[in-house]
């Protein structure tokens, strides 16, 4: 029902998101809990996700393999830290093909045992390293507070995990992959993001370094939006990675993981979408134009239609992708109004007095009403969407980095710091602490998201406990 | 251990085939019966195999999307014979979460249950029909014998899944899909296949139809290598999928499903490969061409490679994929045997001689020793590598095409019948009945494949009953 107001993000922005995920069609609830159905809107906007993440992966020399969804559940098991993170929220197979199974299998929650075990076997010396393989699955969690495409019990993702001969090459693939997840989320989302070093408390897993991106939602919440972890020897001493070196000694790979899953989607929203719905960025956008031809008689409605497909055929040409509202029996209204829910980037309008003018009216999603609407001639209409595209792209990018900007503070004290967090992200001197950290959590309920890896120098005081500090952190609420 | 060679077809067709798996490192087995890793060499060519039907799918109307991995056991039940056919090979969820669940889940099978329920809400009325989605994913069988690609718990496919308002644009649609099938295998994989309706005893669990195309393999036994079915209006009424026709009356749906998997690529492996290993054809492999530089001496070696990147850059921009074999300390030969071993389409072999010549020496895996081998100036390289790639292209389809006539009998009678079907396939006149085609298993082992929707016409005597028989029908041994 795209004609129903959606609640507004100022009455209850949780609301907002619910419905407009369930309005758009990005996705819909599975009859088992916490589970979701990605409908074809929603899955095409993964579809240029991972186009986009797959092509920078591939450029950076991975490639793509299957791992298995069964893993016996001891593998989860010879990691210590692995285990403790991953035990108390396994869904675990204990019968298949009618009868009861001698070992219990568990349903991936992540995929580095199993690759852990096969890595072991296909690495025999320094000429089989590095190791650089991605791969594009689901995985299932059993999280107890679910809500779609943020936080659902399979999810869909990418997890790379690579294996290397030193400590030093490992940290430059974790670092790289860092960029990458950086590069899309500028580039391709216009979605801003804080690129750094997790806390020993929030930490993968089993790794010994994590480094993430994260990104300010529109009620000022965090988002971890991608995260890159430095495995150090952790996982190939317990599943016995080794490789013969140069000189014939046996050695322990140094492996690293990483992952973007479909949560990235609800950043998208989130960041983007306003009280109409959503707003997606061109670059990532299923349908980049909407053509809604406009008529009332019969021979209004094959002049227009003959323009339009025209047009269409112009655009595709010019590499747009575009949908035509060819629906019968619904007002030009109506239709408007549901390609705003669903975030179409741009649309062209075109009547009886369009055609006869040779002209059509453009109007920009990412600016309501008359502000966004333009008439433009049909000579050249390619080029003059192109651009309009491209406007759109760095403007979404604009707003939104000025947003986080403006809700981004850099408390002097510790009471200007309670305050600061619960209106969005501060930007503070921490000793590294986690003691300081815990206290934060516990009175604020604001966590450390990340030191971020670019730092002002120079040195300060922890916001916290007043010890010399080294670094500024970025602490707030998060998704 | 490429240097090693293969077991022959003629020796043991079977371990011929696991070995070529393991060495041409397409799969390896996963720690967990049954389950396979598929390798990245494997699933970058399963990734074209997915590219060329995904195209196909989009360009008929079909957009993906995502349904769990996760079903409730009662769904399964909520089909006749659809719980009949799926129940004993099922995967099952006990535990989630640490907790026992109220009610066991499975892990799918296929997803006719959970798409039939999702569909029952999303369509309302006629304007919402047809449905058209597929998705590619993973699904689960215990089956108890299990071949890599050919069989395994978890295999990878796609799986479309359509509703409609009438019984004839269900038809309409499953036609289309096996015909989408027929062209994919035909083009693609210069697999030659026969389309053809499925008997009663062999139809999928659920449907009122099932169409197949059969693939003749290298040791002339059958390979079911994609289907479609027409479900009627069987999971619509379990499911209660309905809309409002334009008259406002309350109609069921008529859906369809058609699938194809993994299985394909032990088909392209048994239809192509030789007793060197793999062949595959050029429009679906990884690398459809690979360089092998050949040098002795630090001079030699400047000369060869500087020109061998130059060949490589003009290959690439042509849109050849080229592999560039760098590897040191292996001799030429090793690579040869090891390109020959993973079905590479065609070798680059570069000497000094050769750029002293200004030529290279191409060489065709399909056509093994001096016979596949020509000299080709360097001027012009890549138009002669594309129509040298078209040419074995259509040997292959060629081949196999001729293979599968060579073996293919008309047998006059029962006793010729019994011989056919021990060598090959066997064309005959089938009266229909599920009584002969039991009995033809049961005395022959072979099964009736499909009935051909190519037909002689005219009409014979069923060749085990001698009544009359109005159609001819596939039988074979099969996998």
């Amino acid at each position: 029902m795209p004609d129903m107001k959606l609640t507004t993000r100022a009455e209850d922005f949780s609301e907002w998101y619910n419905q407009l995920v369930l309005r758009a069609e990005l996705a819909d609830y599975a009859p088992v809990r916490g589970c979701m159905i990605v409908r074809p809107y929603g899955w095409a906007l993964w579809e240029n996700i991972t186009a986009a993440l797959d092509k920078r992966f591939k450029a950076t020399g991975h490639v793509n393999a299957a791992f298995p969804l069964l893993i016996p559940r001891s593998f989860i098991d010879k990691e210590k830290s692995h285990v403790a993170g991953f035990s108390p929220e396994l869904a675990v197979v204990t019968h298949g093909g009618g009868e009861k199974l001698e070992e219990p299998l568990v349903i991936r929650p992540t995929s580095e045992t199993i690759i852990g075990h096969a890595y072991a076997k296909w690495i025999q010396s320094y000429r089989d390293l590095p190791i650089l393989i991605n791969q594009w699955n689901s995985v299932v969690r059993w999280e107890l507070r679910t809500r779609l495409f943020l936080r659902t019990l399979e999810f869909f993702w990418q997890e790379g995990h690579t294996a290397h001969a030193t400590a030093e090459e490992a940290e430059a693939e974790t670092r790289q992959m860092l960029d990458i997840y950086t590069d899309f989320a500028v580039r391709e989302a216009a979605v801003p993001v804080i690129p750094g070093r997790k806390s020993a408390a929030e930490r993968f897993a089993g790794a010994d370094q994590t480094y993430s991106i994260e990104a300010m939602m529109g009620d000022c919440k965090a988002l971890q939006a991608g995260t890159s972890h430095n495995l150090g020897q952790n996982f190939a001493k317990a599943f016995e990675i080794r490789y013969l070196d140069k000189g014939g000694v046996l050695q322990h790979c140094w492996t690293t993981s990483w992952g973007m899953s479909t949560r990235f989607v609800g950043a998208i929203i989130m960041v983007h979408g306003d009280d109409q719905g959503l707003i997606l960025p061109p670059r990532l956008a299923p349908f980049q134009l909407v053509i809604v031809p406009i008529y009332k008689t019969d021979d209004e409605r094959a002049a227009v239609m003959e323009n339009a497909q025209r047009l269409r055929r112009e655009l595709v040409d010019a590499g747009i992708r575009v949908k035509m509202d060819e629906r019968e029996g619904m007002s030009p209204g109506f239709k408007f109004n549901d390609w705003e829910m669903r975030g179409v980037p741009l649309r062209l309008e075109l009547g009886p007095k369009d055609v006869a003018k040779a002209s059509v009216v453009l109007a920009r999603r990412d600016r309501p009403g008359k502000e966004g609407k333009s008439f433009v001639p049909q000579q050249g209409i390619a080029a003059a969407v192109a651009q309009m595209l491209e406007e759109i792209q760095k403007a979404l990018y604009d707003r939104a980095l000025e947003f986080r900007r403006a809700n981004t503070a850099e408390p002097a004290d510790y009471e200007e710091f309670k305050k600061a967090v619960e209106k969005g992200f501060a930007f503070s001197w921490w000793c590294g602490g986690t003691e300081c950290e815990e206290k934060i959590k516990e009175e604020t309920k604001a966590t450390m998201r990340c030191i971020p890896l670019e730092q002002p120098g120079g040195s300060g005081k922890c916001i916290y406990c007043g010890q010399p500090a080294a670094e500024k952190a970025i602490f707030a609420k998060a998704y």
